[in-house]
């Protein structure tokens, strides 16, 4: 867990929390796909090893970007949602998709194409925040 | 020096070579600091290891975000310089400095605001890409 930060950019300060491989794809998980439990976020296709994803939601829960809870029909299990904190990642999720689409092909041969978000990024954020509050409401019932 | 990429997810690709605390803050240091030589990314408030800014140099270099020459006055030192791959992460550097000064000066008080920024993206963006080509256009000669 980050005690100190390393300077006053923006950036950096950014980077203290969210500056590793696998802290931006569990608020994909939750923003893009919908996933809001330990189980559904261990079946991605990177394979995150149980203990980092312990210590990662951990540190995304002690700077707010995301909340535990459990639902009253079901105790055991914990539910992760983003807070208005980690949906406000959006249009840098957005950023890094189409970067990554443009220029990390010619490493990564399988990676898809995203036409829809090409055509109009506003529009593609607005679709996945809005939808994401509904959905998240919806669980919290 | 990554070998082989997690998934089809261009955003896990991008991390595979991005997914660090130090890789972005070089690139930040030539687009916005106009820095071009090891000892001036040495010096940034951040204070990197002598040995992580090799590595990460060596891996931006490979992966085509920078290239690294020799001046014909000066044989001695390297010059580091983002290619058109690398220039083309100013709308994430953008994403991620705005998204840091609205939701990280809470944790960090000491980082700035960036008013400018917030006004026109599109058009800070635009100067400082500009800028940068300029900037690395007289510097090759």
């Amino acid at each position: 867990m980050i005690k100190k930060f390393r300077s006053s950019c923006p950036i950096a300060s950014t980077l203290d929390i969210l500056g590793d491989k696998w802290s931006l794809l569990l608020i994909r998980d939750m923003l893009i796909k919908g996933k809001k439990t330990y189980k559904e976020f261990s079946l991605s296709d990177e394979k995150i090893a149980t203990g980092i994803l312990a210590s990662r939601l951990k540190q995304l829960e002690a700077f707010g970007f995301i909340t535990k809870r459990k639902l009253p029909d079901n105790k055991k299990e914990n539910i992760y949602l983003l807070t208005e904190k980690g949906i406000d990642l959006a249009p840098l999720i957005v950023e890094v998709t189409l970067w990554g689409e443009k220029h990390m092909r010619v490493h990564n041969p399988r990676i898809n194409s995203y036409d829809e978000l090409k055509a109009d990024k506003t529009l593609a954020i607005n679709m996945v925040t809005e939808n994401y509050r509904k959905v998240a409401a919806q669980i919290i019932g």
